[in-house]
Order: C-alpha cells, then structure tokens, then sequence
C-alpha cells in the first residue's frame, strides 16, 4: 500500500491534479495495490469563503471522482482520496474509495478541525468498512483520526486498513518530538490492532505550511513507513512517495501475547 | 511532581521498601509535592501461585500503606503508590492516595495483564478523581491506562493528574521506537488535556526485566521528564527521579486553537 503525499494548490487545480497522478503512477509502478491521497485533493484547502468551497465542490459523479475511477480501471488500483463534495446546497470534506473504475463508499468527515464549519456540513454516519482486493478499509479524515473512538468502531466493524486523505497544518511542536498527530496514530493502531495509512500534504497554500507527516503503522503501532515529517527535505518536496508492503489481514488477530486481547480486554460495561 | 522508577524485588521486601523510601525523600529534597511510586511496589509483582500473592497482600490498614502514611505526614507531600491489596479472602492490584497522614482514595486495578488474573480479583469500579494539595488526581494502575476510555472518564471528572504506578515487562520492540505504552500515554494525554504521570520499575526480578519507560507527559501529549528508557544506564540504575515543575490546573483547559476543543469535539451521539 502506498501513502502519496502531494503539494496541493487551491489557486491552482491542474497542476495539483498532475501532481496526484504522477503520484498515484508512480506508487503503483512500485506494487502499491492501494494508494491514499490527501484531505480536500480535488480543491485545495486554504478556502477563503463559504462561497468559494460551494463553488469548488463536486458531486459523486463529477469529474474529480470520474478521474480517479478511470485511473484505477486503468491501473489495477484501489484509490482511496479526499475531496471537495456537492451534494444539494451543501458542501462536504469527504473521502471517496474506488476500486477497478467503481466508487465502493464515500465518507463525509464528522470531526471538523479550525474553520471548517464554515465551509463543510459535518458527517452525520459512523465510519464505513469496505471490501477490497487489498483489504478491508474504512475511510476517515485528518482530525477524525485523533478520536480514538472513530479506529475502535471501524476495527470492531472488521475493517484491516484505516486510510487517513489528512492536511495536518503545522502547529508548534517540540523540535525532538513527532508530532502529536503522528503519535497519536501510532497509538491507535496499537490500541485496536489495525493498520493505520495516512496521507498527509505538502506545499504551502496561501500562506499555510504542513507538518507533511505521512506515515503507514503497522498494527503494533510502529510505523512502517514514514512519518515523512522525521526527514529533513519533506518540507521541499512536491510530492512523496511512502510504500509498505503488508499482508492486511494481520489485523484481525487482536491477539496480545499468551493471555491478553486487544477487543476482550475492554470493559464495556463501564465505558 | 516526581514519578520515582525503582528496582523492587518480589524476595526482598526489606530492602525494597528502602530503595522506596530513599526515591521518595529524594524526589521532595528537589521539591517534589506529589510522588509516585511502582505498581505493586509493597511485594513486587513476579508471584508464582496465587498462595503466594494472597500471602504477600496486606489490608489497607496495614503495614505498608501504615509507612506511606506516616512517609506523607512526616516530609507534607502526596504519594500515589501500587500495592498488594487484602480484603477478606480475595487480594487485588491497587493504588492508594495517600496526604498529611490520611488515605484519600484505594483504586483496584480493573484491567489485568498476563497472569495477573490467577492472583487478583479485578477490579469493578470506575476511575475515582480526589482533591489534592498538588491537584485533582485520579489513580490508575499499569495497563487501565493503555485504554483511553479510562483517560477520558477520569478527565471528564475533573482529573488534572493521572498517576500511574506501573510495573511494564520488557518486550519485544523496534529499538529506535519508544514503547507502545509511552507512545500511547503522549496520545491520551493529548487527546484529553490531562497530566500523565507514570512511574515504571527497574530491577531485574524473577528472571523478568522491565521497560523502565517511567514518564509525565503534559497536556500537550509532549514529556516533560523522561521517559527514563530513552537513557541507556536505566536498565543498570536501582532507582531513578523524574522531576517536572507543573501547573496541575492547566488540565484544566480544553481548548485547542481557535475554533476546538478536546472535549466538545468529540461526538458522543456516534460513539
């Protein structure tokens, strides 16, 4: 599976479309099966008005989301990425997964980070799960992830792959710490034995810059690959590449050593 | 507040208890108001039979948490300590507060790792919060913290301070990761604006060595001492303080950035 973290640019869509698909080719080209591109990849997200978001979403069957099915017809991939939604008079922060030139679900974000109500109605649905041919995935957005209820509902659904499309904007952290995001994942996937693929960005847009912390943790929580952000030239990059090569169904052993179990340890009854 | 990570030893209570009482005099020589202690530090935690655990349990009117008591009146500081818990035929993994003389709240443990369930009853109760003069504090007990939902009830209850006597067997793990438990004690601290203090062991015991992760994380989810394993003379140290100059009431404060907040970000109706 592969993580493509890619510089977004709201002012400019064409570019920042070609960015996602030279991306997209080349994880594939490298054996990714499935790839996750970032939060809001068909628009940008540095939205100045409500007006402007409303104008730069698009239906399910418009042309971002029929891009990107075309593109996994033509490589054999499952896509999982976020965009720009219209769906009546509301615009949503979704994530859409496609597989062989078909939409599987799209998911609209619940936890809405900064001004984001502004822009978006919020996600009324719990997470989905999926069957693909690269596992079983739920998709979520950016600050969904830091609830650790979001990955324990997916997990006690079945999904294996928890695939973040994220922009995690930089926020002043320890110069020696990951960030608190990054961490947060690791703990996660460690907490309900799921792989965890997040897709951060990169490029500064209006004025923003990124943590561009793409990383894929493995079930023990431990990355597999990433977090982009401990190296020193994400910050240049346009795009970057983060592949793991794993077997997905690992995740449903919630096995914890000789007598523990990730699920059955919970106490239910007093949460 | 100081978190003090010593050498216990199951077959050698005398000097255990010294090692303790040292740590402790020495964490409020440097200033420390609230000092926490190991799991099980009253026994050590390597039992073999449940004969033996029920042999080494003690009622909490007894010796040792008599000695912790009399340790808080004499040096006018909080302690937050495991220990080997008697009542009636049943013995159980506990935390006693103890301030100025007084035991302010006994917490069993309620979730139990590896073998711990052929020598404890489990507890049945939910995170309790008590007022200290070093903050509110809400005991807990090695693996109850590796469960966020435990964080989240104690925090919602006005806890500033989780204290966490733990005693975390060595593991397999990448040896340029932290260990899962310190990853996820920054997540949950994080997550839900809390201090987390967490005092490991050392000491090889029974042929088991120890993480000696011993940690206080701070509100922002970033250590402020520690952890102790990220030194390479902990495995060899007997005993070892961590220090951190805090304001507990800063736990307080909820929000994150302009636009969010840990706790009314969260959506309960979906969870």
């Amino acid at each position: 599976m592969a993580a493509c973290q890619v510089a977004l640019d709201i002012d400019d869509p064409r570019g920042t479309q070609q960015r996602l698909g030279r991306a997209v080719r080349e994880a594939v080209r490298q054996g990714a099966e499935l790839v996750v591109l970032p939060e809001l990849a068909s628009s940008g997200y540095c939205f100045r008005t409500a007006a402007e978001a409303r104008a730069a979403a698009q239906p399910v069957d418009g042309r971002f989301v029929g891009w990107l099915t075309g593109l996994s017809a033509e490589l054999g991939c499952v896509l999982v990425s976020g965009f720009c939604e219209a769906s009546g008079d509301n615009a949503f922060n979704s994530a859409v997964v496609v597989q062989a030139g078909e939409v599987l679900t799209v998911y609209r974000k619940v936890h809405l980070w900064g001004s984001e109500p502004q822009f978006f109605t919020p996600g009324t649905k719990r997470p989905v799960v999926v069957d693909t041919v690269a596992g079983r995935v739920a998709p979520m957005i950016c600050y969904d992830q830091e609830f650790p209820e979001w990955i324990r509902i997916a997990a006690d659904l079945g999904a294996e792959l928890i695939t973040v499309p994220a922009n995690w904007p930089q926020l002043a952290h320890p110069s020696n710490e990951r960030p608190l995001e990054v961490i947060k994942a690791q703990a996660f996937a460690g907490a309900y034995r799921v792989f965890i693929v997040i897709a951060d960005r990169c490029g500064t847009e209006r004025g923003q810059s990124w943590i561009g912390g793409s990383v894929i943790v493995g079930p023990d929580g431990y990355p597999l690959a990433g977090p982009a952000s401990d190296g020193v030239e994400q910050a240049e990059a346009q795009a970057q590449v983060l592949l793991a090569d794993i077997d997905a169904h690992l995740a449903q052993d919630k096995v914890l050593g000789p007598h523990n179990h990730a699920r059955r340890d919970r106490r239910p009854d007093l949460y």
